[in-house]
C-alpha cells in the first residue's frame, strides 16, 4: 500500500512526530511523507502519532492508494535534496 | 481527477499562496488541499503557483489520482471544521 502522510501538530509536538514518521515513510517536503507501508505498519505508525498528539488540537492526515502507479506525482520548485533525509 | 497539493513557501508568500489555491481546491490541512479538478484548471493553478513562488526556495507537490475512489483518506485528531473554508 502506497501512503501520503500530512500531520498538522503544535510546535512542541513536530519534532516527535518528525522522527515517528520517518521510521516509516520518506519525508518529501515540510510535514508531508510518502512511501511504501504494509498495514500492519501503518497501524503502528498510526498509534505512534496518536500518542504524540493532542487530538483536540493536532491533526494527521493519510491518503492511502493500493497501488503507487494510480498516484502522479509532480514537483514545483525545489526539490529536497537527498542530505535532507539524513538531518 | 483528483489532486493532493501540498506547498511550502516563504512566510511572505503564504497568504497569495493560500489564495490562490482556495480558488481551485479544498483547503484539508494548514498548506494542504484537494479536490476534483479539470486539466485546464490544474494547468491555470500551477501557472499561477509558479508566479507567486521563488523557484530556488519554495515547492508545490501535486499528487494525481485519475479516480477519487482509488484514494482513501483518513483524518486523526482535529477535523477542520467547516467554518474554515471562509475564513
Amino acid at each position: 500500500m502506497y501512503v501520503i502522510l500530512v500531520y498538522d501538530v503544535g510546535e512542541k509536538r513536530v519534532g516527535k512526530m518528525l522522527k515517528l514518521c520517518r521510521r516509516y515513510l520518506h519525508w518529501i517536503q515540510n510535514s508531508v511523507f510518502e512511501g511504501e507501508i504494509t498495514e500492519v505498519k501503518l497501524r503502528e505508525l498510526e498509534h505512534g502519532a496518536k500518542e504524540i498528539m493532542r487530538q483536540e488540537e493536532d491533526s494527521v492526515i493519510i491518503f492511502k492508494s493500493r497501488e503507487l502507479r494510480w498516484l502522479e506525482k509532480k514537483i514545483i520548485g525545489r526539490e529536497k535534496n537527498e542530505l535532507d533525509n539524513f538531518l
